[in-house]
């Protein structure tokens, strides 16, 4: 008899149950649940979401009355503002793909990011206009339409716009019928990565991804109804690692502020009751060792999404003693933020902090919606012996993945050879299943056939207690290959030697792992606080700085 | 110049960046992460989430084993124990569809969705030998793989599975390589609704809808992983309003129970320290009429989502004293269970509980991931005033919306007329949005949160001799809710009394079903001879017609 399957016909997608996913529709949700409930807080300004919900459509309007729709990249190059918030929704909202800016790239790069990106709007700061002025003059007829968003604290600086963002606004229309993306397949954002050789990438990112890793976001953290989130993290940074979208799926009040100052961010958790936050550890770290007198009044529980390295068992110490209760969360901007979670088992909680640090210093497992993180020989695609041990590549796979780089098909089938996510991390699988990062594969160094992990180095060095920062990259050697050269940043008015140094490290490091030259200096940092290996890479290569 | 998108190339899905929404992955993911956290307690069991996995898997194996697969039908018919807990995941993960059988129907309306839904396999518990036994009788060569789940705790029962659920097991493989649905749009379950006419109609649900309303379910209760989950609420209904799922993406420990016994739950609560519950207002309302002595030694506070019924005030306030925080939901089997939440504001907790029960007695707004519940008039399909006054019919659209009816295109149709969900159920608009029923749809009674058609029991009755005419509404019920009430107009002459016409009924109802009171005389009708029942519903409002 032949099988007929019934559930194969009459029960097709239609309108009332099949909706493309897109983190537009939280706006949406949140603005007629809560209309009157605080979206957004900066300076004096108090802004529901109801308002925001209708500027966004505002932008969305007359960003559409302008000819810009599906396809149309618009650029923004703005510190964590409202204005900045509002453009995660209303670009998207006329269909066009939001590509924020890294605001402290040069003219070359952001005209680089411009052209290929093809933006045909620019939304600006004056502050960044000594960057902007120049950037556009090198793009002649390319140039984009430029809206300014006029702050009046922001710092000097030229008035660069054709038109200032209130009165582009005020073009569009507060009930603007926008509409969900056609296909949730659609890009949504255009992130670069600063990539370590050649030009960036562009990261483009979907509408699918954006709702699944916002929701996972929200899962991930038990984040609350209601939760007020300071804006330490910038929102250029993998699309603030999707907390716009996540307040507005948990009506959450957003505190924007243009910097990171330990100061301005204690006035605003303690004025503002701020029980959430984000950031790479140099954020805590800076929040720690400001003068204690500056927590007095804050006594809400605060907790904190830690990524960008692993929080150090001194940063997890120091914010334990402060309040703020960290979570470790791992990934990159082709994952849409932290896609990872070092997941808290309850047994480590009475643990010494050295152990808890050093558990919660792993890049951890798959986000609840994320589908796979894992350890796999890029080789074989095999996964290496869950022995903590044996390095491969950290590779994911699942829905809060990039669509692939804007006009880059080769480094997109590279990125995806095999069915994966290629993060270019070196790591190892521990026994328990969770991922360790041990190197970013550019970073190991292969001296005499061995591999070094520039990683375990720099752990060897951070236990001298003249180090504030250790970096390590390889030298090139004639007789070796490569060896490890350090680059190291000592505590205010501490004082160690280059052989003082080498001799610490002695019983910590295999004698071929042993830095054979250390150079002392502030070491060059991202704006999250990442240490820029690249430029120490450069300066190793170009040698006049070492010698 | 024409414009090339130049997102429209060098961009498309792979196996890296695209997975199909399945909540299976949920299981596997907390496998992984937690391991050796609890799963399920049931008596003495203990099973943890590595052990969960492996009995899934083998039970998908041995399903596949037995040549069940896409586009199967596994029936089961089975109280809260961990084989039902199992068998959401073990039945699709080998293609197949899960039809969780309402235990509280009789043999022939079992024996009509068996038929119906072409079930393969059916798994059963002796508890229910005695409808499962002649339901099986007539289906001739229709008789699916009988598989019995024996429970030492179960009542007395005869034994009617050609195998029993451990042997079958053993027959899969606990690493058994089951796979992802190949398209997320695929059924995950079937579930029968009590329909107010005619047979019931077979509501499938797809793996896209459950996964992303065990989410909502996740982020609108703010769940946090490792909860303790009562199952006081029926797994058969809504596939337990997606909790098996949810618990499977939260690492939540199930306990487990046969029935709704008030002691039973208090012990359960006290021993596993439970967090979370749901169920229907009759459920909260039996544990809080229980002898306070029972809730002796609790004193972990308890969240319960609430549907079925409005909470009444008395509820929610027992509730409230007894350390329970209810939360109101609402939904149906085509909208995965809740789908819409009375979202509670910061400023009703400083009200009167009376008028909390008043504001929480709404249906509300939508989860957070369904796309929109709202009242329209369904002959124009335009919103209706948000007055609180203009009646219309509640409507869902969304991803949280089945498939359709299993084999019954007109009413799919019917169902998604203009592009919504159609609930039956009138309400209004309040104005500040919030959806509210103001009458179920008009026929069925829901009693102890069962669906009662009304004109199946006016079937019922209509099959004595004795009688004319029969209407059957809703009785407001102190302990179920509503109960069934009927208003029976005899034939001339004729005479029969209540209680022999109840006993009448006795074989052709579920017990839940027979009238509670019947009420003779003539019934009003209109002027072309329609019964009508709004004038006795209030009738029974007003109480005075049936004293």
């Amino acid at each position: 008899m032949t099988h007929i399957n019934p559930y194969a016909w009459g029960l097709d997608k239609n309108s009332a149950n099949f909706v493309a996913l897109s983190p537009l529709s939280f706006l949406e949700r949140t603005a007629h649940v809560h209309p009157q409930r605080t979206a957004l807080v900066y300076g004096r300004l108090r802004q529901s979401w109801a308002e925001t919900y209708a500027r966004c459509r505002r932008l969305a309007g007359a960003l559409a009355g302008r000819g810009i729709g599906a396809g149309d990249t618009v650029a923004v190059m703005l510190p964590n503002t409202p204005a900045m918030f509002e453009a995660h929704f209303g670009v998207p909202m006329c269909g066009a793909v939001l590509n924020t800016l890294n605001t402290r790239l040069d003219a070359s790069v952001i005209a680089f990011m411009l052209a290929h990106g093809e933006a045909k709007v620019l939304l600006t700061d004056r502050e960044f206009a000594g960057v902007i002025g120049p950037a556009l003059a090198t793009l002649g007829e390319r140039r984009p339409l430029v809206i300014e968003v006029v702050d009046p604290s922001a710092p000097a600086g030229q008035q660069l716009g054709e038109i200032d963002y209130e009165r582009f606004l005020a073009e569009g229309d507060p009930d603007h019928a926008w509409r969900l993306p056609a296909d949730e397949w659609d890009a949504i954002a255009l992130n670069y990565t600063s990539g370590t050789t050649g030009n960036p990438k562009g990261v483009v990112t979907h509408h699918r991804g954006a709702y699944l890793n916002s929701a996972s976001n929200a899962i991930a953290w038990t984040l609350p109804e209601g939760s007020v989130y300071l804006w330490t993290l910038p929102m250029f940074h993998c699309n603030g690692w999707c907390f716009p979208w996540v307040m507005a799926l948990t009506a959450g009040t957003s505190v924007c502020l243009r910097r990171v100052d330990p100061v301005r961010i204690y006035e605003l958790i303690r004025e503002h009751r701020v029980t959430h936050m984000c950031g790479a550890p140099i954020v805590y770290s800076l929040m720690i060792s400001a003068p204690p007198e500056l927590r007095a009044g804050i006594d809400q529980p605060i907790k904190g999404l830690v990524a960008g390295a692993a929080p150090p068992a001194a940063v997890i110490e120091g914010c334990e003693a402060a309040g703020i209760e960290t979570t470790h969360v791992y990934g990159l901007t082709e994952v849409y933020g932290p896609s990872a979670i070092c997941a808290k088992q309850p047994e480590w909680s009475a643990l010494p902090v050295v152990e808890r640090a050093r558990l919660n210093s792993r890049q951890g497992v798959p986000y609840p919606l994320q589908q796979a993180v894992t350890v796999l020989d890029p080789l074989t695609m095999q996964p290496v012996p869950a022995d903590g041990e044996t390095i491969g590549e950290i590779m994911f796979r699942g829905n809060a993945v990039m669509k692939g780089y804007l006009k880059n098909p080769s480094a997109t089938q590279e990125a995806f050879a095999g069915g994966w996510f290629h993060t270019g991390d070196l790591g190892v699988l521990h026994p328990d299943g969770y991922v360790k990062i041990t190197d970013r594969s550019k970073d190991v160094i292969i001296s005499g056939g061995e591999n070094i992990s520039s990683i375990e180095v720099e752990d060897a060095l951070h236990h001298h207690p003249a180090v504030l920062s250790a970096a390590v990259v390889a030298l090139p050697d004639a007789k070796w290959g490569e060896v490890p050269c350090a680059f190291v940043e000592l505590k205010g008015g501490s004082i160690v030697s280059e052989p003082e140094l080498i001799d610490f490290c002695r019983p910590l490091l295999a004698r071929f792992k042993l830095p054979k030259q250390i150079v002392f200096g502030e070491l060059p940092k991202t704006s999250t606080g990442k240490i820029q290996k690249y430029v120490l890479r450069e300066r190793v290569r170009s040698s006049s700085a070492i010698e």
